[in-house]
């Protein structure tokens, strides 16, 4: 084995968001000394990563200049300059996930062809190059309302997905490259995670439930292990494994799913790093998704995915009419509950719907945590003096 | 509530070695910001806190100084200069533990007194400001061998401790203030480690037992819960709690006990900070205890003490015959097995004997836990390739 824990290997990170920092907590615990790529001076990672570089992500020299400076290259975010990274590989750089598979993900016309090109079951979809092309296919008849619209590139907190209900919502779309997909009636949304480490090995994650707030179209909670019957669990690993294999991928794949009305498993999107939906894992799992992430990128035997007791996630993000210096208000109240445990993610200013931090609520009762994750949604809010 | 996750609000901690490590995840957890002053500008948390200050533990401007830059001030090593601290806190600074109680728990024979003195069970010592001195005690036959010997100050790792069986033992010990104990034939050595917050409230982890290496006298396993009668236990948490209201202790006391032959528990030592016999909290508890100690040192509501799982810690120790480049032999062999995580306190160099790390086995049967902790004694080695 390599000796990770020599300083004079580096493992380079692009981005040094929110994820970064979680990674950065096993990347401690195992001494695996961290430099990190990242665009904003005052991101999460900041202070906390062995070596941190200011430069922009989509910036093929930052990115290249970068690469050269590490010995295994990965990710927390996947909106990174690829050509930097076709030449880095080339260059017998190691970068997990493989950039291939990245090219295909930053791009969600290209990811659900590649789902249809390998039979792997999908919402319908048209692509356009442009929004304004929507407008012809709806007066061709070729598209009705409701849809849902989608940016191809950089969606993100649910700034990039819409739904469009009518011709004012379509005149309103800012005029990108996009898709289209059917509104489609599900009973459930579901996540899965996948690790596969290079020499092939893989193991999932429980499937877990998703509820998301109706407005920000952001997750509110997440449920593991998700409440349904075994065989559709069962279904969604096996939609998540074959996703994962179709890609020969290489480290952590959150793939988002939904469950039809009539229990058909249709993927939505997938994410090529640590996801929203597991990080219920640092508390309630044997191996969390962090470690297990750096296990598959350096090809170590992958950890257990088993539960210790059921976990819900709650995410803290902006109350709506508040922006600046953040307040956790009631943070201390929530604290006085069992099985309580706020990630905060060092952002210092709110703003509405912006993901400022995360809570864990595991009990070995997953009725009981229920409760609780109401109980803390309901008392802790991410506001500001400035209004 | 006092704003702990605004940038302007500093923690300070009084030594960077692994405690300090693992309590820099928590603080980065919460978004606390730290500022770390420490001997050794190469220790484990140089470059993974706020800010980072090279400086003598042991000098009074040096940790006076830093004290006038935080907000808070606690410790994780004992062995600070108090009168900067007496300073620091007759100015107005909220520093926890006391420096009162790091008065008495610094120097053994002051700790030993605190318990005659508050009539918490103890093994019967003498105290001496010279070893030389206790040849006198044994030519007037007021000792016998074999006793144990511990330097007042300054203990650590093992070197402050021998068990002194004739008379060239006695001969070979450090000249240095010193105490003598009976050498208790006991059943089984314990720990308990209660937490306690400014505003009163108390908690205590499940008593562990430890089984220690009998040469280097430093714990190999650790054992969550201990495999004890609950009144035993009941007796232990008791005693561990009068410890903690009789100093009017704030923050995470370790307790170390003894069950002696005839069951009675007796006070060994205590440590006013996280300790390794409560690492296994990082995976099995609910709230683990560097968590714990922040909520304690803040004033926070006190996290759950129970645990998920029992968990077992092996401690990783230099291999005897190996001093210089740190190589763990195998680590990709213990990585295989279900429950287990390595943590590696990031030291450049192996000593005979020197903490490098520990490893924490969690399952939800503590009789597989404590195989597979010996599966992973006998298989991990910290060695070097220079010896």
């Amino acid at each position: 084995m390599k000796n990770y824990y020599s300083s004079n290997f580096k493992l380079g990170i692009l981005g040094g968001g929110q994820l970064g920092r979680m990674l950065l907590a096993e990347t401690q615990k195992l001494d695996i000394h961290t430099s990190i790529l990242e665009t904003n001076k005052n991101a999460p990672c900041a202070e906390i990563c062995n070596t941190f570089v200011v430069g922009d992500l989509l910036d093929f020299d930052a990115v290249y200049n970068f690469g050269k400076t590490v010995d295994v290259l990965t990710i927390e975010i996947e909106n990174v300059n690829l050509d930097a990274l076709d030449k880095l590989e080339d260059e017998g750089l190691t970068i997990f996930p493989k950039p291939k598979d990245l090219r295909i993900i930053q791009n969600k016309a290209r990811q659900k062809n590649f789902y249809v090109d390998h039979e792997i079951p999908t919402a319908e979809f048209s692509h356009f190059a442009h929004s304004t092309e929507i407008k012809h296919s709806y007066e061709n008849n070729t598209i009705d309302f409701p849809f849902v619209w989608k940016a191809a590139r950089f969606g993100y907190d649910g700034n990039g997905v819409k739904i469009v209900r009518n011709i004012e919502d379509l005149e309103s779309l800012p005029n990108v490259e996009c898709i289209t997909e059917k509104l489609i009636p599900f009973k459930n949304e579901l996540a899965v995670i996948v690790a596969r480490n290079a020499a092939g090995a893989v193991k999932t994650y429980p499937v877990v439930e998703m509820e998301f707030h109706p407005e920000a179209n952001q997750v509110e909670y997440v449920i593991c292990p998700a409440r349904i019957h075994s065989t559709i669990a069962e279904k969604a690993r096996e939609v998540a494994l074959k996703v994962v294999s179709d890609l020969d991928f290489v480290g952590l794949l959150a793939v988002e799913m939904f469950q039809t009305v009539d229990d058909k498993i249709l993927v939505n999107e997938v994410a090529p790093r640590p996801h929203n939906s597991g990080h219920y894992s640092i508390e309630a799992s044997y191996t969390n998704q962090f470690e297990q992430h750096l296990r598959s990128i350096l090809n170590l035997p992958l950890g257990n995915t088993d539960s210790k007791v059921a976990g819900i996630m709650v995410n803290l993000v902006g109350e709506e009419g508040f922006s600046g210096d953040v307040i956790y208000e009631n943070i201390e109240e929530i604290l006085k509950i069992d099985g309580v445990t706020p990630h905060i993610y060092g952002k210092k200013e709110t703003r509405p719907f912006r993901k400022m931090g995360h809570v864990t609520i595991v009990n070995s009762d997953i009725d009981i945590a229920r409760k609780v994750a109401q109980e803390v949604k309901e008392t802790i809010r991410v506001i500001s003096k400035n209004n």
